[in-house]
């Protein structure tokens, strides 16, 4: 599955780049595929290995600035080979070439 | 915390509701807290309550639909007493009243 | 149309409430269908009638916090009867009696 | 302002691609800078400037798919300079560089 997440650290004034980073981090440490843009963190995975990864960015930022507020989108599709990543985007740009 | 969520089939014509429902039935089978609206449904537990919830509705859409768009929204704020889901509505109610 | 939203103010600590109620007062003001509960706010109307209601609690939560992050669900479902917010509660319903 | 929408046709099957690629031409005729990946279409501007292209996706799919949803996410920051789509992302990279 695809899965798009976003966490907003409340509290904590504007300086919101610090916490964001750390979950970069956390992500990027899980080995699953990841793009992170300006609106949210993309991962690909099983739902096993990608629920982990965001209940650790989530209880991080939690933890750290009291209170988070966590939007997520999941495009599940099960049987559907993998790198989707990459595929969804690509097959957009071909039908616009 | 508190979850909102919406699971979306895709590929199954205009007639989602027979799937909202049976989400809906293994939401309230869960006991947790829980309230359906007309865009969400809102959850109230621990991560380990929740998310077994939410794993359970999106697999049951996407086995019968083929493909399941779920929008996740989490407010999680640790350390805080139960009872969010009614006590977030009093807060708002009682600075309107 | 039927319209889900929820802002969340940045940097102004925990005291999230009396901007919500503030927001909660200005979608009402409005006229339209309306409910508010723990996570999301609902309305009800044509892109012209709600929209501009979004833009105005979102202004204002920029003026009074400097910063807001908004999260929006939109069923958009031109041609239906009005009365959306009941009737697709009732339909999940009637498949649970 | 950075908005990141997703819009999912309901009742086309699984072709999703091709509504997908018309709501992207339509925010690249736009001239607002943007980015779409496997999960959002980003793009920066201002309300009056945003919400025209959102309307016009979300009406296409609307017409053609009988049934819309959609997802938006807003960061409203008056006040601070343009191209926050490439600056937020470097905010991140120098803190993990």
């Amino acid at each position: 599955m695809l899965v798009a997440f976003s966490i907003t650290p409340l509290g904590t004034g504007d300086s919101v780049a610090d916490l964001v980073a750390e979950c970069v981090r956390i992500v990027r440490a899980s080995g699953l595929p990841n793009e992170t843009n300006s609106m949210f963190t993309n991962i690909e995975g099983e739902w096993d290995e990608v629920m982990p990864v965001l209940r650790a960015c989530t209880e991080l930022v939690g933890r750290e600035a009291g209170r988070a507020s966590v939007v997520v989108k999941i495009d599940y599709r099960p049987g559907v080979p993998d790198d989707r990543m990459q595929a969804k985007v690509r097959a957009v740009e071909e039908r616009l070439a």
